[in-house]
Protein backbone atom coordinates (compact mmCIF):
# COMPACT_ATOMS: atom_id res chain seq x y z
CA UNK A 1 0.00 0.00 0.00
CA UNK A 2 1.53 3.36 -1.18
CA UNK A 3 1.53 5.96 1.69
CA UNK A 4 -0.64 9.37 0.71
CA UNK A 5 2.50 11.45 0.65
CA UNK A 6 3.91 9.58 -1.95
CA UNK A 7 0.82 9.36 -3.62
CA UNK A 8 0.46 12.38 -4.19
CA UNK A 9 4.04 13.42 -6.04
CA UNK A 10 3.04 10.22 -7.85
CA UNK A 11 -0.02 11.41 -9.01
CA UNK A 12 1.99 15.13 -9.55
CA UNK A 13 4.62 13.26 -11.32
CA UNK A 14 2.90 13.55 -14.90
CA UNK A 15 2.18 16.87 -17.39
CA UNK A 16 -0.86 16.45 -18.25
CA UNK A 17 -2.08 14.94 -14.74
CA UNK A 18 -0.73 18.77 -13.55
CA UNK A 19 -2.43 20.10 -16.45
CA UNK A 20 -5.93 18.76 -15.49
CA UNK A 21 -5.23 20.33 -12.04
CA UNK A 22 -4.33 23.46 -13.18
CA UNK A 23 -7.52 23.26 -15.52
CA UNK A 24 -9.40 22.55 -12.71
CA UNK A 25 -8.05 25.31 -10.65
CA UNK A 26 -10.33 27.47 -12.80
CA UNK A 27 -13.39 25.73 -12.10
CA UNK A 28 -15.01 22.32 -11.96
CA UNK A 29 -15.71 20.82 -15.52
CA UNK A 30 -16.95 17.80 -16.86
CA UNK A 31 -14.44 15.05 -18.17
CA UNK A 32 -15.18 15.58 -21.37
CA UNK A 33 -14.76 19.30 -21.29
CA UNK A 34 -11.54 18.44 -19.54
CA UNK A 35 -10.41 16.10 -22.28
CA UNK A 36 -11.08 18.83 -25.03
CA UNK A 37 -7.19 20.39 -25.01
CA UNK A 38 -5.22 17.33 -24.80
CA UNK A 39 -5.68 15.69 -28.26
CA UNK A 40 -5.96 12.27 -25.90
CA UNK A 41 -9.09 9.82 -25.87
CA UNK A 42 -11.54 9.58 -23.38
CA UNK A 43 -10.51 6.48 -21.27
CA UNK A 44 -6.94 7.94 -21.55
CA UNK A 45 -7.95 10.99 -19.89
CA UNK A 46 -10.56 9.03 -17.47
CA UNK A 47 -7.03 6.63 -16.37
CA UNK A 48 -5.37 9.90 -15.41
CA UNK A 49 -8.37 11.40 -13.65
CA UNK A 50 -8.36 7.93 -11.69
CA UNK A 51 -4.88 8.73 -10.46
CA UNK A 52 -5.44 11.62 -9.23
CA UNK A 53 -8.71 10.71 -7.77
CA UNK A 54 -6.64 8.14 -5.73
CA UNK A 55 -4.57 10.34 -4.62
CA UNK A 56 -7.32 11.93 -3.26
CA UNK A 57 -6.46 15.42 -5.61
CA UNK A 58 -9.80 15.39 -7.01
CA UNK A 59 -13.67 14.26 -6.52
CA UNK A 60 -15.71 13.86 -8.91
CA UNK A 61 -19.65 14.87 -7.83
CA UNK A 62 -23.05 12.30 -7.75
CA UNK A 63 -24.92 15.47 -7.44
CA UNK A 64 -25.29 16.09 -11.50
CA UNK A 65 -25.83 13.59 -13.71
CA UNK A 66 -22.31 14.68 -15.52
CA UNK A 67 -20.28 14.44 -12.89
CA UNK A 68 -18.11 17.15 -12.11
CA UNK A 69 -14.60 16.59 -11.42
CA UNK A 70 -13.35 19.13 -8.94
CA UNK A 71 -10.11 19.95 -7.25
CA UNK A 72 -9.14 18.61 -4.09
CA UNK A 73 -6.60 20.80 -2.50
CA UNK A 74 -5.59 18.72 0.82
CA UNK A 75 -2.72 16.55 -0.38
CA UNK A 76 -1.29 19.57 -2.03
CA UNK A 77 -0.97 21.11 1.09
CA UNK A 78 0.59 18.18 2.75
CA UNK A 79 3.18 18.32 -0.10
CA UNK A 80 3.80 21.82 0.47
CA UNK A 81 4.00 21.34 3.94
CA UNK A 82 6.79 18.66 3.26
CA UNK A 83 8.26 21.00 1.13
CA UNK A 84 8.22 23.69 3.22
CA UNK A 85 10.94 21.71 5.86
CA UNK A 86 14.33 22.35 2.81
CA UNK A 87 12.69 26.57 2.58
CA UNK A 88 16.60 27.25 4.45
CA UNK A 89 18.04 25.00 1.92
CA UNK A 90 16.78 27.37 -1.26
CA UNK A 91 16.95 30.50 0.56
CA UNK A 92 20.46 29.65 1.66
CA UNK A 93 21.90 28.67 -1.50
CA UNK A 94 24.54 31.60 -1.61
CA UNK A 95 26.17 30.27 0.90
CA UNK A 96 26.82 26.99 -0.04
CA UNK A 97 27.74 28.59 -3.28
CA UNK A 98 31.09 29.28 -1.35
CA UNK A 99 31.56 25.76 -0.53
CA UNK A 100 31.08 24.65 -4.17
CA UNK A 101 33.67 27.29 -5.63
CA UNK A 102 36.10 25.85 -3.09
CA UNK A 103 35.39 22.20 -4.00
CA UNK A 104 36.72 23.56 -7.79
CA UNK A 105 39.55 25.24 -6.64
CA UNK A 106 40.58 21.84 -4.73
CA UNK A 107 40.76 23.21 -1.58
CA UNK A 108 40.14 21.03 1.02
CA UNK A 109 36.86 21.26 3.40
CA UNK A 110 36.70 20.00 6.45
CA UNK A 111 34.34 16.77 6.93
CA UNK A 112 31.61 18.01 9.07
CA UNK A 113 27.56 17.52 9.67
CA UNK A 114 26.67 21.48 9.51
CA UNK A 115 23.86 23.28 9.39
CA UNK A 116 23.78 25.16 5.95
CA UNK A 117 22.15 28.17 6.21
CA UNK A 118 21.78 30.44 9.07
CA UNK A 119 18.73 30.34 11.11
CA UNK A 120 15.58 31.83 9.39
CA UNK A 121 15.66 35.61 11.29
CA UNK A 122 16.98 37.92 8.80
CA UNK A 123 16.36 36.21 5.10
CA UNK A 124 19.72 37.37 4.42
CA UNK A 125 20.90 34.96 1.84
CA UNK A 126 23.83 36.84 0.43
CA UNK A 127 26.73 38.32 1.89
CA UNK A 128 28.48 40.48 -0.20
CA UNK B 1 12.42 12.11 -21.82
CA UNK B 2 10.48 12.85 -18.62
CA UNK B 3 10.02 16.89 -18.10
CA UNK B 4 12.29 18.10 -14.76
CA UNK B 5 9.51 18.66 -13.14
CA UNK B 6 7.87 15.90 -13.25
CA UNK B 7 11.48 13.79 -12.52
CA UNK B 8 11.34 15.98 -9.00
CA UNK B 9 7.77 14.47 -8.39
CA UNK B 10 8.53 11.21 -9.15
CA UNK B 11 11.85 11.43 -7.46
CA UNK B 12 9.68 12.61 -4.61
CA UNK B 13 7.24 9.91 -4.64
CA UNK B 14 8.87 7.15 -2.37
CA UNK B 15 9.57 7.34 1.53
CA UNK B 16 12.95 5.37 1.44
CA UNK B 17 14.25 8.80 -0.81
CA UNK B 18 12.88 11.27 1.38
CA UNK B 19 14.31 9.88 4.39
CA UNK B 20 17.36 10.00 2.42
CA UNK B 21 16.45 13.83 1.63
CA UNK B 22 15.87 14.27 5.40
CA UNK B 23 19.23 12.78 6.68
CA UNK B 24 21.18 14.55 4.12
CA UNK B 25 19.28 17.95 5.03
CA UNK B 26 21.40 17.69 8.51
CA UNK B 27 24.85 17.69 6.10
CA UNK B 28 26.58 15.83 3.93
CA UNK B 29 27.46 12.66 3.96
CA UNK B 30 28.86 9.21 2.63
CA UNK B 31 26.07 6.29 1.09
CA UNK B 32 27.58 3.46 3.66
CA UNK B 33 26.81 6.17 6.20
CA UNK B 34 23.09 6.63 4.09
CA UNK B 35 22.61 2.87 4.25
CA UNK B 36 22.97 2.21 7.62
CA UNK B 37 19.41 3.51 9.33
CA UNK B 38 17.69 1.58 5.93
CA UNK B 39 18.14 -1.90 6.27
CA UNK B 40 19.19 -1.88 2.87
CA UNK B 41 21.73 -3.40 0.78
CA UNK B 42 23.85 -0.59 -0.43
CA UNK B 43 23.39 -1.25 -4.10
CA UNK B 44 19.75 -0.80 -2.90
CA UNK B 45 20.56 2.78 -1.78
CA UNK B 46 22.58 3.63 -4.23
CA UNK B 47 19.69 3.15 -7.15
CA UNK B 48 17.65 5.24 -4.73
CA UNK B 49 20.82 8.02 -4.92
CA UNK B 50 20.93 8.02 -8.44
CA UNK B 51 17.45 8.53 -8.58
CA UNK B 52 17.85 11.27 -6.92
CA UNK B 53 20.68 12.59 -8.52
CA UNK B 54 19.26 12.36 -12.15
CA UNK B 55 16.31 14.65 -10.59
CA UNK B 56 18.79 16.91 -9.70
CA UNK B 57 18.16 16.74 -5.87
CA UNK B 58 21.65 15.75 -4.65
CA UNK B 59 25.10 15.75 -5.78
CA UNK B 60 27.92 13.50 -5.37
CA UNK B 61 30.85 15.47 -4.45
CA UNK B 62 34.33 14.09 -6.51
CA UNK B 63 36.60 16.52 -4.11
CA UNK B 64 37.14 13.54 -1.41
CA UNK B 65 37.48 9.71 -2.25
CA UNK B 66 34.35 9.13 -0.25
CA UNK B 67 32.33 11.19 -2.60
CA UNK B 68 30.13 12.32 0.12
CA UNK B 69 26.08 13.43 -1.23
CA UNK B 70 24.68 16.80 -0.58
CA UNK B 71 21.19 17.81 -0.79
CA UNK B 72 20.65 19.93 -3.85
CA UNK B 73 17.75 22.36 -3.16
CA UNK B 74 16.77 23.95 -6.54
CA UNK B 75 14.25 21.39 -7.45
CA UNK B 76 12.72 21.71 -4.24
CA UNK B 77 12.01 25.30 -4.91
CA UNK B 78 10.93 24.25 -8.11
CA UNK B 79 8.32 22.19 -6.93
CA UNK B 80 7.46 24.27 -4.28
CA UNK B 81 6.67 27.38 -6.72
CA UNK B 82 4.38 24.86 -8.93
CA UNK B 83 2.29 24.46 -5.44
CA UNK B 84 2.24 27.67 -4.35
CA UNK B 85 -0.22 27.98 -7.16
CA UNK B 86 -2.79 26.41 -5.44
CA UNK B 87 -1.91 27.82 -2.06
CA UNK B 88 -5.24 29.56 -2.41
CA UNK B 89 -7.31 26.68 -2.51
CA UNK B 90 -6.29 25.07 0.59
CA UNK B 91 -6.64 28.20 2.30
CA UNK B 92 -9.98 29.07 0.89
CA UNK B 93 -11.03 25.23 1.91
CA UNK B 94 -13.99 26.62 4.12
CA UNK B 95 -15.83 28.22 1.27
CA UNK B 96 -15.50 24.67 -0.36
CA UNK B 97 -16.93 22.62 2.73
CA UNK B 98 -19.87 24.50 2.23
CA UNK B 99 -20.74 23.64 -1.33
CA UNK B 100 -19.60 20.18 -0.27
CA UNK B 101 -22.20 20.08 2.69
CA UNK B 102 -24.70 21.29 0.54
CA UNK B 103 -24.09 18.33 -2.16
CA UNK B 104 -24.29 15.78 1.18
CA UNK B 105 -27.89 17.34 1.28
CA UNK B 106 -28.52 16.87 -2.09
CA UNK B 107 -29.37 20.71 -2.84
CA UNK B 108 -28.73 21.35 -6.38
CA UNK B 109 -25.46 23.87 -7.16
CA UNK B 110 -25.56 26.20 -10.67
CA UNK B 111 -22.99 24.49 -13.08
CA UNK B 112 -20.60 27.27 -13.06
CA UNK B 113 -16.90 28.17 -13.31
CA UNK B 114 -15.98 30.12 -10.32
CA UNK B 115 -12.85 31.15 -8.61
CA UNK B 116 -13.28 29.26 -5.30
CA UNK B 117 -11.25 31.53 -3.10
CA UNK B 118 -10.98 35.87 -3.74
CA UNK B 119 -8.00 36.24 -5.59
CA UNK B 120 -4.88 37.48 -3.14
CA UNK B 121 -4.11 40.67 -3.95
CA UNK B 122 -0.10 40.04 -4.47
CA UNK B 123 -0.51 36.91 -6.23
CA UNK B 124 -3.08 37.76 -8.65
CA UNK B 125 -1.62 36.95 -11.88
CA UNK B 126 -6.04 35.90 -12.97
CA UNK B 127 -8.79 38.05 -13.21
CA UNK B 128 -11.39 37.69 -10.95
Amino acid sequence: MIDPLSATFAALADPTRRAILARLAKGETSVTELAQPFEMSLPAVTKHLKVLERAGLITRSRAAQWRPCRLAPAPLKTANDWLEHYRRFWEGSFDRLEDYLADLQGQPRPKRTRKVAPPKKARTGEKA
